[in-house]
């Protein structure tokens, strides 16, 4: 489901499940365990990657609506985990923006270093309440913090999705490259933070990044709770629903 | 004072105050209950506008200039009172800014969900210091949180007066219309928020702004005395009592 | 090593220790002392600026390399003192960078109320990690206050030196103008609030800066301790020898 490609001393994490990278129980959890395994396996900055045109496609609904309570309540929180990992990990992470990047596709890019998105006719943003999700707050402070205040609740209450020139606008991302240069983009990002002076370039990170680390300091099992709550709740399963149908006709459509 | 629109579910409040809807202790007072009574006739959202080319003239410093030291105290306490209902609607508010929009023209907006601006030769902007009123903090505060520290420190300091295109580069709005177009695109925003699953969107709402709900949270009691008194000063009165000479050459030339 | 220039109310301090303003144990002192002296002597408001495309390169790094560990101690305690002085001026100050402003020439501005930049082919940038130093606590916190958290990693992190247009764009600096305009223009801007109301001006400035003053608040010596201590870890010395170096082979090419 990932496609580990080395580039010297920058690791590239190529999310490889097709047709759209819809992240699954599974693909949560081996995210996670890939980028925390990449450090102790000597790579000094990581590239999160997807397909050319299908970045992430976020959360695989279809998959989730056949899932029991114990089994969503594990997954919210590997995925929990898995922001975690991305906010705190030693190396830097640049996320490279290959496609469509819808809910959790842009929730990932969130907690990463840098985010270079591919030109192109796709889609990003956190589209959470479109399918009925209140966006969970850890997500919310991290999108407040990266685009501020105003973008963050103007973006999150309407669930707004947008182009690749408006994101850069809103500053959900950083810069846009041809598509087929953003994978070589974020490595070449990588690299010019490796040329620094690696332990004045580390301590400013790690400053720089307090703040983003500082939101998984205290026990979120309350606030856990209630996104998991909300995944049962009447209005959420309808909107999911839904949103499950819709996507099974444009499959087979 | 006020004209009460309803577009099915979205309630316009059309601020009718002419010349220019100055703000007189009676019209705050008026949009507070507009505001309060709208949620429990049934509005899902609102809008408030102004007339064509004069959305909010801000303070009727002229006015307010015949009223004796408990009046003045009563209308700013009527003021911040409004303020919060804004902040607090358990409702999204857009504001149709519909022409010139400075100092409490430019406040009320400041409150609410999103700033729809007309195009046009129109000012906004928080010019209180220019006739010398210190800017009160909760003002400036949520000025900060929606532009940013650096340009709510220049506009501020400097009682600055911008344009609508000005405006929506430094975020003091957040898109531009044609002028007829102004409370049409206030509506369908508001309506794009109601098509959403609705529990979703209030609950990311309700986070969203916390904290500019939070700004209420505490007592404001010794702020406002100390606006109250600022009122009083010297300094303040020859500015107010020159802006209303100034407003009337320009009103009888 | 400064040249006093009194417009009227507003004093200009233009940097003058050639061939680039490097910033010397003795100019930082000198800064200081010119700072405090100002209103004592009636100034208004103040403008720090520099020579024709040399603003400020930022700390004398060959000089500072021959100093002891007392005096690069004592450096830093002026440094930050500097930095605190500029925070809490009881007036106005403008930055009118006229050209080249790395590291310690973007700094001093960061500190000021207002930054006019000169057009032309210079940087600007806290490039503190290119030369192995971690940007210091109470510098990144202003970063991020001016320009944002997402903007402040990314610059600090890189070390990143930018264009003047690029510094408008991301929020280094407030304005552009023609290099020979750029000293005028800072008078200009800091006349345009003398011309305000005093009281209400000084009072709103006082807020809107209350969040730069309070980084001084606390005791800074055990972050102060921190810096000096990495001052002559081996791989900041190693980068600061290969920047003098290769400054000594540009002075002598």
């Amino acid at each position: 489901m990932i496609l580990v490609i080395d580039h010297e001393e920058v690791r590239e994490l190529r999310l490889n499940r097709p047709p759209v990278n819809a992240l699954s129980p599974e693909l949560i959890v081996a995210i996670r365990q890939a980028l925390e395994v990449a450090p102790r396996e000597g790579a000094q900055a990581l590239v999160i990657s997807g397909a050319p045109g299908r970045f992430c496609a976020g959360l695989d609904v279809p998959l989730l609506l056949t899932l029991d309570q114990p089994a969503i309540a594990a997954l919210w929180h590997d995925f929990y985990a898995l922001l975690r990992t991305i906010a705190c990990s030693p190396i830097p992470i640049a996320a490279a923006i290959t496609g469509h990047a819808p809910a959790g596709g842009t929730v990932l890019p969130l907690f990463c270093d840098c985010r270079v998105m591919a030109e192109g006719d796709w889609k990003i943003g956190l589209s959470e309440v479109q399918v009925g999700l209140p966006l969970p707050r850890v997500i919310f402070s991290a999108l407040s913090r990266q685009v501020g205040s105003r973008q963050a609740e103007c973006l999150a209450v309407g669930g707004v999705l947008v182009s690749p020139p408006e994101a850069v606008q809103v500053g959900l991302v950083d810069e846009l490259v041809a598509v087929e240069r953003g994978v070589e983009r974020a490595i070449e990002w990588c690299n010019g933070l490796l040329e620094l002076p690696r332990h004045a370039m580390a301590l400013t990170r790690q400053q720089a990044r307090a703040d983003l680390v500082r939101l998984f300091d205290h026990d979120l099992e309350a606030e856990l709770e209630e996104v998991i709550a909300s995944w049962w709740s009447d209005e959420t399963q309808s909107a999911l629903k839904a949103l499950a149908t819709q996507l099974g006709r444009r499959r087979s459509g």
